[in-house]
């Protein structure tokens, strides 16, 4: 943190500022938060444990977020981006190279390697909420927001594929929208790496090459 | 309870012997438990509610069944094979008929129709149990109960191909039971019917396709 005061030496003295604080307390709270949803449970944990683990008064937890499920929210948010940063997923970078890329089956392979890492972080809690939703709105309602938001990014894939004229005959974009979001939802992620054993890379492999064939119509090789 | 000696005074006449009245008693508290499971959900429901809407005894639900869990698995395997009949779905002559059907493209298609069916009858049971599992034990074993189930028949599905040289070069009998298993989870059933609005009948038609495409290599048309 000091290096970002010398970043900044307007700042007068080497303490971190204010906001940097509150934004540091902020993530040992997610991130205590987290842990013991996963560990734990939601149901379980209490917003005491939360401060316990996070080296706080349970008070600064309600200042900040209120609430168990506005926690989980944050954790949610975090794991998908891999970072506290207020920068959405589909304004990352890497989306940059995805759509720079002409090659259609390697655009699957690119996507895939993106889902790997975001599902890598988020599918625990994803399990989270899926297995408590039936007894908590505000999660039944946090999972749908989850969902919608991976339906936008499927129907941002299904153009690229769409504007190098690479969907196999017949194949709408809504429909190829809709195939893909259904080939690797969250659920077949959970369900591939938990019942079936799979490791996460054998979940990516698979599940583009059932893309490449769903979507450009290739045949399995 | 003095009913049912009125009901019964010399076992000699055509009124339902106490075998059939047990057997109607049991199945109109799972029929009503599964009403409420899906209306108000499984963590509100209670067996008064239960015994309630089953016109019984709140005793008489808790000599028969003992708890809601039980309840909840007694729901489903009724929805799983369509009645309360004690044979279980793999010994039932749906399977004959695929068993001697020798096209492979025509068994993957009897058996989503047979999927169909069991999903449609099941899979509002099985949102439920998933929704609930991370707050009771006992659904969470009951959801995994239905998910070894399920792989065993996709086992048996993997085996009627390979007895056909069907699968796609490559692919071991194992492998195409997992793929099998996980295109066609009762997990996409539910985000096909619920998040993406399909008909079951589109889940089924799409689902199909994907089960030829990835087991038998298909070309999709």
């Amino acid at each position: 943190m000091s290096d970002s005061v010398k970043d900044r030496p307007s700042r007068v003295n080497d303490k971190p500022s204010r906001a940097e604080k509150t934004r540091l307390t902020r993530r040992r709270i997610v991130a205590a938060a987290a842990d013991l949803f996963l560990g734990e449970g939601y149901g379980a944990t209490t917003l005491d444990q939360v401060a316990a683990r996070a080296g706080v008064a349970v008070q600064t937890v309600y200042f900040h977020f209120g609430n168990k499920a506005t926690l989980l929210k944050e954790a949610l948010d975090v794991a998908a981006v891999g970072d506290d940063e207020p920068v959405a997923l589909l304004d990352r970078p890497w989306l940059e190279e995805v759509t720079a890329e002409p090659d259609p089956a390697r655009i699957i392979e690119l996507w895939m390697n993106v889902g790997l890492e975001i599902l890598g972080r988020v599918a625990p809690l994803l399990a989270v909420v899926r297995a408590t939703m039936g007894t908590d709105p505000d999660l039944a309602a946090q999972w749908e927001a989850n969902e919608a938001e991976r339906r936008t990014a499927f129907r941002a894939l299904a153009g690229m594929l769409a504007d190098r004229a690479a969907l196999r005959p017949g194949l709408t974009v809504d429909d190829a929208a809709d195939l893909g979001f259904l080939i690797s939802s969250a659920e077949n992620y959970i369900l591939s790496t938990g019942a079936l054993g799979w490791s996460p890379e054998r979940w990516r492999n698979t599940t583009a090459t059932l893309l490449a064939q769903a979507l450009l119509g290739e045949t399995p090789s």
